[in-house]
């Protein structure tokens, strides 16, 4: 479900990688569905899905059947209001058996627990490593290696936006306004930008990093936040003098989550720049460990077919 | 096998957070063994492993024996020269279908894809997480996570000696051998600095990077090394001038692995500071993803107790 830049990427990797070892069966956005019992043939595929021979203007709902499909990739657009349509999707699909993979982060930050016991009770996976950080492995390392220590905290520059527009602020002197114009122009920035440099986007990464690492039970309405707005060239300054920056910080710590602009030395691992994403974990044994790579784009695609070869190793192979 | 600061560190560790359920039989140091079948009280362990109750001046190897142990945790000192005794106990215990656990970086540097066929053909695992990078996790993402992409290249930072005594260089001004010397008082050198400083530490952790994350088969013999010893004070002043500075760094790049300083930004994700090691991998949907972390310490007994967990969950968990 959702075939814009992530799904028509992923398409692409399974088409080149993995070409008749997965069947795709249905494809799906806003407009219709294109589905074919034997798989869809991702050679033959046009750019815009509704010009697929076979395409029709029906909602996939009723393809959310184990006769048809496994899993069910879930990539439609973030809604942090109601978790539209993507949550209607991903409980469709639980319901039926299959298993989920999603990047998409409104169900998670909106209702994670309730989609953790509903995938527990239908005996189905439900996996989301693309939703924070999409080429950072945080859910994968928590699931494999760091569940072998006891976590203590989360730090995280999550938001690329955000951070694209300090790290322009701080080595060039950019005013702010001239920053996100920018990043607007490269595309790194939405039209509507309020998400990011409001730190609504940071504060939905950190809502579900807690609640999957931390077990925190949060919502997003639970998280103070501050956004980047207030922040001048003049206090980016100042920081500079000290051998220091301003970063736009998602924390999970002693309970609580916060979002708000941090000073942080240049030389500390977390302190990365541009549209970098970087995510700092400590441990009681491990102490700390930080991951940066790049939070969306083809990165992101990565995250998808680890958790689809997770799924497969747990449930297909052997 | 092994029974000093990182064998006493795992012990605590399954004694505080694996209290009866993981049963310790056997524990050996190069001066004897400690064997109970019933399980070792790890409570009632002296400081002294020679101290305690039914210690005796033995060989381990003949405990390596199905009957009594299930999983080899192999801590003994690094050898480069011919991987004993560590790799005379890997090799007894996969004979004798015993699953290993190990930290030592001989074996691996010197007969990796021998060691990894013989685990292979008699059935058992072979886990190695704390070997290069301690407390960073590279080998279990490379098995979970990875592998859904295609590697191009590694580059790491993997001696803390040589990057301390490089940073000092470069914040204080401060000459190598006076650096030498302050990490050596610190604890952070050995007595026998030359595998740091010349490089050979991180030619060794080089191989096993290449050769488990890009089945490389290599040895040590095939890896042009570079040391830190001819890097000048002017040299890194000059670097520091440009924004950058000098990094030892191991290079698996084009199917070739080298050691050698290199220049590098400051801002840039790789360049860590002081005792840190960080490890760089690109791959091909990814980009870059960065790693950086603890290379030695307690930060290991997390590799330690991960790779336990993977076998446990492999083999003897549902």
């Amino acid at each position: 479900m959702g075939y814009g830049f992530l799904g028509r990427a992923l398409v692409k990797s399974l088409r080149e990688s993995y070409g008749g070892r997965v069947k795709v069966t249905c494809i799906a956005n806003s407009r219709g569905t294109l589905f074919k019992e034997g798989g869809v043939d991702l050679n033959q595929l046009p750019a815009e899905l509704s010009e697929a021979v076979g395409f029709r203007e029906v909602s996939p709902i009723d393809y959310l059947d184990k006769r048809w499909v496994d899993v069910l990739v879930e990539l439609t657009p973030t809604n942090v209001i109601d978790g539209r349509p993507g949550i209607d999707y991903i409980r469709a699909a639980m319901r039926a058996g299959l298993d989920v993979v999603t990047a998409n982060k409104g169900p998670l930050a909106l209702a994670f627990d309730e989609l953790m016991r509903e995938a527990e009770d239908k005996g189905v996976l439900l996996r989301y490593e693309a939703t924070v950080g999409g080429g950072i492995p945080v859910f994968t390392l928590h699931r494999y290696y760091l569940k072998s220590d006891k976590l203590i905290s989360i730090r995280g520059i999550l938001n690329g936006t955000s951070n694209y527009i300090l790290t322009r602020m701080h080595f060039e002197g950019m005013p702010m306004d001239l920053a996100l114009e920018e990043a607007r122009m490269l595309g790194i920035a939405e039209r509507d930008s309020k998400l990011d440099t409001e730190g609504i986007d940071t504060a939905i990464k950190s809502v579900i990093l807690a609640n999957s690492l931390l077990q925190a039970k949060k919502r997003l309405s639970d998280v103070k936040i501050t956004g980047i707005n207030s922040i001048t060239l003049d206090a980016i300054h100042a920081a500079k003098e000290m051998g220091m920056t301003i970063k736009l910080m998602g924390l999970v710590e002693d309970g609580k989550i916060s979002v708000e602009p941090r000073l942080i030395r240049l030389n500390h691992p977390l302190c990365v720049h541009g549209t970098l994403n970087a995510i700092d974990i400590i441990a009681e044994n491990l102490g700390s460990l930080t991951l940066i790579g790049h939070g969306a784009g083809k990165s992101t695609v990565t995250a998808l077919l680890s958790d689809l070869n997770d799924i497969a190793r747990l449930k297909y192979i052997d």
